[in-house]
């Protein structure tokens, strides 16, 4: 019998994050990777070649992989041609370009040849119909893809994207709390985040033994203002944001491999949860889509709260669930706000490829990709 | 011609604060340690014996301390006897008794007989008629000494107490910005605090490589009240606590050797400063009486603003100015609040016994010491 | 159905060990936890109780053994009955006591009752009659057993070791070198072992962070004597030990959480292999009656070479094939014996728990546990 | 008065082995730096500009440094014209170039222009003219200096350099012996190297969290071939190599920030010390020209040992007596060759600009340098 599953092409293979997207696609029940594109220095080379002396995960890829050409990514005939032949149904996007004026290009270009694009990069999350997704959070944002579909010619291709990592681990607990009517107003969020985010060799091992630096690119915008798409709703063909929470983010990097935590201290826009317990049951009771549609890399349960004092912990709980859940503790009320707790997630696989590829589980339940 | 400097005692002479004490204060221009007590397993050696395998400093201390005889610490007959040889005219306390409630009674001990008490322990910290002080914060909080002395009956002897280390990196400049006429009014902060806070064996390994803890018992009940009690003022007899700055804290630990970082978001209670360079010139400008009276321990500059947008950072900054200064970093607007900044101290030197120390020395600039 | 699991006992089942172990059964295919003992203090508690706030394993135990009452493991008798009803085949041993006379002494008393004792204890280590075991390198010498039994008048109890963790990542490879005709003669080893060889709260983290410790209690003594029993033959009765190879070890503990790493360097007895490639070969072919009767915890593949310059590697290679096999690197003459090379091996698996499971099920399929 | 002391330029002013020279440099009795020069990038700033975000030292530069201009390094003719106004009378080498070659041109082409070089850089320690010097070891090779000006036809010009950082911190033992009468014959050693030998970024943080790497490029050749040269004698106008001792090393790089550590078994040549104690007593005794001198960076005791069995450490013993001795512990008999002992030395500043400053000390004193 042939092969049945979905042939997916990853993009910026060759890098951290594109390593990352073809080691946990290893024995994907729905997708396989059949195309493999990244920087031209690649091009040309099987994968084995292509990754040698390169390959920083400790799991590694599978043998069919590693026999795999590598094409040039901004190459999109290729692409097209591998879609044609049945080994390209969509590409995961894990791309690094020089500027985001090109990766945008980029992931256009795909789209508009036929290629539906699943994205980590951060070129188009301010896309106004384009969706920044995470599964439990936002799912109803995909419908704005026949939109984004339409207002720009595309038959089959679109652009979906994930947002930052460092907000992944308190979304879940926020949204949760949303849903069940209590809306946070503002939130004062600290960070300690992996070196694993800044990918290989990112962060220098001078700054990281009995160091700490207060200070990460970029990362405390991203932090305050994704979270206001996320949150918001399609309106007159594009996701219109919104204004609160208002979030302030002192976002460092600490000298752990991968898991990000958080501090959340948070105040609710309106009515208050009666009490602590409460809350805990309303995160224990959380599903969204995923859950129910029991999507592969769907956590069970997406917030896992740690009754333990000291608990959750990067190294012994960032794995929780496939590394898919997001571990909460701590939960007490605030002094200053109503409640503050700590939040912890898996950076590079549910806050990066693992997440990239439950949006497109998400997607190609609903049908956008087949 | 004899020796002018003041006899020193140390309580708990072979801890890790006591070791910290002794060898700060070699070549002291000031204080010489003569007199050292410590549990009773100690007692009877040599200090060179009794510590033997037990240090754990990279300094060390002087040849004469190392031939000085320990004393059982709750022997106070031997600690006046000494005082009365002219060999202990105060003591610094860092005992680790078994209860607060002991501490508290062996503190009290020493003053009744004569003998005053600059304490790092926390027993004494919330005794009404007790100062502790940040030399640069509160040294009028000194003023309910002679109040305590006449309470009590004491005639030579009285307690002083320094706050916990996980304030001491924020502290100065909130006290700076309330000077300046820009008192605040609630705060949120969360902290990244070094091992060497919990002395030694202290915290496992297998907890601090690739990983941090995000608690730290009795640590932000501390960080959180002690505030209070050093922005109060005397009044009938007792230092009575003020009501704001409101502060909730989130306390981890993380895999630094020394210095505790803070991360800050800030709300003025009235008035704003007009400008993030309004807020730098204050704290450049900030000195206290350690620095007007020149004290030996005092920094030259006690709050150190840095430019650099990753900076300070716990290796690189915590031993400015002989690890007495705070480093500061990264001022600018918070979303939420008014302003947030990155802080750092060195917990055991300006957090522990350097901090001990200036106040020892702002206590015989005021004579209350000699 | 009943359940046809051989049913299992383990002592010292709250210690860090006993939670490895413990862990580690969690779906074995033949074994099944249901005994557990520790000390006194843990003695009437579920097992879900006696390790709450102890707990330091990323995984945790199945939860049918949560549920286990913990006896004391002094308590032969409660083990016996636990035997009687079908709950407790054999024991593993990870008991901690205050001397390793008092160990004898309990596992003798295990074993008089008719107990099996899997021991990972040093202390019988050196007892003539008692085995001390890595599967794949000297299986032979179970034969040992029938003697131990019959001079201790032992019907169905027995006792037998397994060395200790240092030792783990080099033996297979001089043990296949010497298979193939190339015994060593002398070797000179220096190790940097992972702090979770010390167990919890184990080595200080002020000893770890920017750091190393040229020195574990007891360690060399055994990495240089353990081989010699472990290479000797049952001659008489007792296992008698060998002098070659004369082994030379400098331990030293490291900032890694598991994995024990060895720079090897080794000089033949006699002839030598006729260059790097034949070593590798006879590497890659290395197996043991493990690997041949396909038991559960066998690695398939007991020695992998790795061919890059910079492996292997802790965190990446540690766990390779259960984090049951050796992972070997950098082979390469030696300018001073012959060869030299890099080795590693989990030490809390391969090197405890994993190894001590291995050997019962060699145990197992030799008849010797049922 | 005129500025009395000699001034100094620095090559590769702005790398990580340029700044720690500039640093050490700080108030240095004899030397003070007047020329900077560093990679086109950074010519034509001051040197506070060329270095503003790149400043990697815990201590900082001296304020009339940052104020001096940074000249092209490959310009000799500014060099030229420093030294002709008397602000450059000798330069240290800390240049980084693209090749070996290369920069053993452009040191050549200072000394041809009448500068004298003092290089921490490898590319002429085998030139067979150019003395390799450990000032303590072979301060007799300076001898080779007037040969190497007149073959080459240099009159004020010359080039010494210092020997690779892994190896400084067994040298000096093994000269103290041999100068003893107790030569080795054949040594093992294994080293564990600080981050900071690989210079900023160097060594990626995800290589050295929970992990060590048993690899760097060259450096066991290095270990293995620098002692021959330096325990060689000058004759007939080249520095003769001697043969032994035969070396084996493996090269390890450990999560250390400063610091290479060093497992030692050695073998001697001919006669055997009595005992450890005669051996102790020679590394205490030993003294070298340096010391005699009174050099201003010599260590006062250049082998520190240590009795204690855990000592000594990286971050508790690496700046022993100014970084400048090495400090030696755990000297015991070797199973297998005659001795083994644990070596450590600061590798930036013993092994690298400490110890070039320490040589021009050396060529001063000898009137090499004026």
């Amino acid at each position: 019998m042939a092969n049945l599953k979905i042939p997916v092409g990853v993009l910026g293979a060759t890098g951290m994050v594109g390593q990352q997207y073809i080691t946990l696609l290893n024995d994907h029940p729905w997708f396989e990777v059949r195309y493999l594109a990244a920087s031209p220095r690649s091009a040309g080379k099987k994968y084995t070649e292509a990754v040698a002396g390169r390959w920083h995960l400790i799991k590694t890829y599978a043998p069919h992989v590693g026999e795999l050409m590598v094409y040039d990514a901004s190459d999109i005939n290729s692409a097209v041609a591998a879609f044609k032949k049945g080994e390209c149904s969509f590409v995961f996007s894990a791309v690094e370009m020089n500027s985001k004026d090109e990766t945008k290009a980029l992931e256009e270009a795909y789209a508009a040849a036929g290629i539906p694009v699943i994205s980590n990069d951060s070129a188009h999350r301010w896309t106004p119909d384009v969706p920044m997704l995470i599964a439990e959070v936002n799912h109803e944002h995909t419908d704005i893809i026949p939109i984004q579909k339409k207002a720009r010619g595309w038959d089959r291709g679109f652009i979906a994207v994930k947002p930052n990592c460092s907000i992944q681990s308190y979304m879940k607990p926020v949204h949760a709390l949303a849903q069940a009517g209590y809306p946070a107003q503002r939130i004062i969020v600290s960070t300690m985040q992996a070196v694993s985010g800044a990918g290989y060799p990112g962060v220098p091992s001078l700054d990281m033994i009995d160091n700490l630096v207060p200070y990460i690119g970029g990362e405390e915008e991203k932090t305050e203002k994704e979270p206001l798409k996320i949150f918001g709703a399609i309106d007159n063909g594009i996701i219109k944001n919104v204004e609160k929470p208002l979030i302030s983010a002192h976002c460092n990097r600490v000298p752990v491999t991968d898991g990000h935590s958080a501090c959340v201290s948070l105040e609710f826009a309106g009515k208050k949860p009666a009490s602590m317990e409460e809350i805990k049951a309303i995160w224990a009771a959380y599903k969204g889509l995923p859950q129910e549609a029991d999507l592969p890399f769907a956590p069970k349960q997406p917030i896992i709260y740690r009754e333990e004092n000291n608990r959750p912990q990067p190294r012994k709980d960032r794995d929780a669930d496939k590394a898919m859940a997001v571990s909460i503790g701590r939960l007490r009320p605030c002094n200053v706000f109503d409640i503050r707790f700590f939040a912890l997630s898996h950076n590079t696989v549910r806050g990066a490829a693992g997440g990239g590829i439950l949006n497109a589980e998400l997607l190609k339940h609903k049908g956008y990709i087949t």
